[in-house]
Parts: structure tokens; sequence; C-alpha cells
């Protein structure tokens, strides 16, 4: 049998990722464009099919599906894009009608944090599980439930949105609507605005001024024995493991993978997290659980696109 | 077609009890005796038989199934309980296989919160639902969560432990192990004990002594005006509106249900929690769904049981 191959899109607020995926991971061709959200959706679609169109003739092979991520939140069933933050100007864009109508595909599409738990169980971390919790830590906190080797999916396609567990019941309000949510403590955003607030002469020193420090600057302090940056790390952390330990006891998986930019602090970031979050876990179900980077890297995005198109096919 | 029967079987610290339930939910027998937890589970074993050939009996029908709730944690797989808090003594116990040997019919069990989630979804508020989030407070706060229609088992069948979602990162230890849990502030084991710590001479004087305080109490005096019962009381469905906000944040479902001995204090929790919870769950999550009391009331025991043994029909 031919192996067959699908489209996969990556759609941020910055850039438009495409490429040409085999059922077995391998990537045929890729390549990207500016976003330019400035100049609306429409604009976008059009860069977005010239760069399809190109990785496609790159690859030489046909196309048996479609798989898009975006950022969320979006109606994965009508295929449109609702109000996502990083794309604004695309409320109710019919996301998958333009490219298929474009491409002459059936397309699929998902969030962009249900994409990368799809692409990390098929390609990444989560091979041979069956129940996985995907979080990512970024500028927000996404995530993404594996359960029986499918992607959990709630009653409109909009469910882990592990980001939005309260950790912190009277605490300060997310953008989301909610309070004390996990993304607004430990959010690469969030752990940046922290820091900039209790910041140490070493810190701005570090991030040239004190409205430039971001998390890197923070994970370079702390390493470097920065007593107030450690703070805001420690806290960071905790509140973390206290979202990972929630989402265990609620979907009660085999192993838990944190992907995003924040990964990038590495041990500083696992050891801590895993300890603590295991051991905050009921212990019936922390049996066995281990709290684990994700593979991917930076190709999450394409890999997940692909692994969203490959999990229809 | 002949309508099916099933042997529904509640196994709680205080009492046994068993049904005859056929499948359209009328119940045809039942009984109870006490769970006399001093003697063991092959004494309790012993006497719920003997229940259960009298209920059969008095039913006057054959049984297609068996169905058990019981406090958890246990593993539905292997049909054995494992460290019960409410059973003592009831470690690695092979109900399931006990239960099968005496009465000659296949056997199912599932903790007491998954069995009143499935109850409720077959029989009471969750009918025509195929989305839900059931909670139950009571002595702890547990949950169960139903997907396409289906329990949710999660990799070892101890998902959905929807009171330990950790809603205070940084609050006080929770018995599970955990922190800051949501049955560690608004259980009815912990609203009294918290109202005990802060209680006017009115609550005092309501229920006879300080240590003789309990939700019911606090649910009167809250009635009454008392300001200090009020706090514990606000306090408690705030930590229970993080924790519903969370989980419908998490399982994305149509419906909540909640359940439970605290649900009795009717609208004092269910308008302000259905306000609070929906008031800080994501927009897009929030839409279209209501947080509505459990139907089944004191029955949830044993129609729980039915639906578990139904679900395998």
């Amino acid at each position: 049998m031919t192996a067959r191959h699908v489209l996969a899109i990556d759609i941020g607020g910055t850039k438009l990722a495409a490429g040409v995926v085999a059922e077995d991971g391998r990537q045929l061709s890729r390549g990207r464009v500016p976003t330019d959200v400035a100049k609306g959706p429409e604009s976008a679609v059009e860069r977005l099919v010239a760069l399809c169109r190109d990785v496609i003739a790159q690859a030489g092979v046909p196309i048996s599906l479609i798989g898009i991520g975006c950022g969320g939140p979006l109606d994965p069933v009508r295929g449109v894009t609702l109000t996502p933050p990083s794309l604004p100007g695309w409320e109710e864009f019919p996301l998958v009608a333009r490219v298929q109508d474009a491409l002459g595909v059936k397309a699929w599409l998902d969030n962009d944090a249900n994409a990368a738990a799809l692409g990390e169980h098929r390609f990444g971390a989560g091979r041979g599980y069956q129940h996985l919790v995907y979080f990512t830590v970024s500028t927000g906190v996404g995530g993404g439930v594996i359960l029986d080797g499918r992607l959990y999916p709630g009653s409109t396609g909009n469910a882990a949105e592990l980001g939005h567990i309260q950790v912190s019941y009277d605490g300060w309000p997310c953008p989301c609507g909610g309070q004390g949510c996990v993304e607004a403590f430990a959010s690469g955003t969030y752990i940046a605005a922290r820091a900039r607030v209790t910041a140490s002469p070493r810190l701005i020193a570090l991030a040239g001024s004190r409205d430039a420090i971001t998390t890197e600057h923070v994970v370079a302090a702390v390493r470097a024995g920065d007593v107030e940056a450690k703070k805001v790390w420690d806290d960071s952390v905790r509140v973390l493991a206290a979202g990972v330990a929630s989402a265990i006891n609620a979907f009660n998986p085999q192993r838990v993978i944190v992907g995003g930019g924040v990964t990038s602090a590495g041990p500083l970031l696992f050891e801590p997290l895993s300890r603590l979050a295991l051991g905050r876990t009921m212990k019936s179900l922390a049996v066995g659980v281990d709290v684990v980077p994700a593979e991917l890297g930076d190709q999450v995005g394409v890999m997940g696109a692909a692994a969203v198109a490959l999990s229809h096919l």
C-alpha cells in the first residue's frame, strides 16, 4: 500500500506555516509566510493558499486530507474561527470552507492546543499511550486531552481549556472572564509581568530595562541565584503543579506532556513541576503517571495539524 | 420484547441497599441492611447476598445483570475495592467476584459518584443530554463525567475526581494528599468544621454546642441572617463555583448537575452557585450550559447502581 499524505496548516498570529506530511511523520516539504493580521483573514488566506500550492508542488504527491491548527476559540464542526485573541478580525471566519474551495481537498480544523496534543500522541512524547493530558505553557496556557487514543472534544469541540482550571478561587481576574486561572499566573506573559513588579537590579540589568523583562530573563536570573526572580518562578511552578494535579484527578491519564515556550527552562521547570504535581495528586491516580516534556518542539504546529488530518483518515 | 431487569446494589459505610430495577427505571423491590463496617467485608457481603435474594424473590423476575455502586477508590476492571475511606478493612476486596459467585449473575462495579452520574443521565436531571458533568457535595465532594452518552472512565476507571480540583494552590492540605481541593473547603464536613471555628452565639445555640454544628445548622443560620455563618457559606459557594467553572472549561459539558446532601440548601446554594460558576467560565464554553439540582435524591444510590448495570446491557 502506498503511504498517504496530508497537507498540514498552522495558523498563528505571526506566521502561517504549511507542509506536506506522510502518515509516518516524514515532512516532504514545508514553508511559511507572515500572517499580516492587519490585512485581515481574506488576504491571509490568499497568501496561505499560494503557500499550500507551493508545498504541494514541492512534495509532488497527492494529498488525501488537509489538517488545520489555529488559535481558538473556534468551531471545529462548522470549521469557523470564533473570537481568536491572536487573530483580531477573524470573528466567524469560514476558514475550512475557504481552504477547501481553493484547494479542492477536504479539510479539518482544530484549535492549536488540541492539534498539538494529537501531534504529541502520534509523533512525540505520547507515542504508545492511549490516555494523555497535554499542557502548552507559552504566551497563554492551553491544553488537549487524549482519551482511548482519540481527542476528547466535549460537547462543542472546546474541551480541555486546562489553562483555565482555576487554582486560586479568590485570585486575580483572568482575561477569559474567570478568576485565578492557571494562565493568569503561569503563562509566559504573566510570569514576566509578575517578575517586572518585584524585579531585582540584577534582573533589570539582565533584561536592559524593567519593561523588557521576559520569562527567559526570569529563568536566567533564577539560574544566577536571584532571590526575587526565584520567588516568582517557584510560585508559577506551584500554580502549574496544582493545575497538572487537578487535570490528573479529573482526566486520569497515563502521562502528562508539557510543551510550549516556557518549557525551554528544562529541568528547572520539570524537576519541581513533576515532583510537586504528582505529590499533590490523589494516590490512586498518581500511580504510574509521569510528567514529561513535549518532543515536537517548534515543529508542533505543522505536525499537530498533520495529526488533525490523520485522525480523520 | 419483554423488559429486562437488573439488580442494583449500593454499598455505603452505614448501609447496604439493593433493589430490582427495570430498564425504564421502575423499582420492583428494594431493601436495606446495616453495613456494620466493624464486622469486615465478608460479613457484610453475607448479609448483602441475603438481602439480594430477598429483593429478587420479591420482584419475581429474572435478573439480566448486577450493578454495584460503592465508595472509591476502586478498580472497576478487576472489580476490587482499593482503599475506600468509608469502608475500613475493605482493602483489595474482590467485591464483584463474591457477588457474582453467590448470585450466579454477571456484576459490574463503579464508584458511587460515577454511578450517580450514570443514574442522573439515564433517570434524572441528565435525561436527553449527551455531555454532562456531575458533582456530589456531601460528606466529601465527588464527580462523574458523561461524554457522548457514556461514562468517562480515564485510563484506570478513576477519572472525574472533581472534588480534588485544586482551587487554592497554596491552600490547606486535603486528606487526599493534595492541597486546596474543592472538597477541603466545600464538602459538608469542611463547611461544618469551618463554621465551628467562627460560630456566632446564635449558631452555637441552634446546634446545641459548637461541636454539634453541621452544614444544616450553617444553612439555617444563614437563612436567619447570621453574618459569620454567611461568610463561611459564601466562601464555600465561591469554592464550588471555581470548581464547577474549572470542570466546564475542562470537560465542555451541556449541563452541570449537582447532587448530594449539601444541595438540600436549595436556591440558597443554586442561585449563587449557578451565577458565579457560569460568570467565571470561558464565554465560549458557558453558552447554553446550566447548573441544576440532581433529581434522584435519596434514590440515587440504587438508581445509580442500576444505571451501571444498564450501561453494560
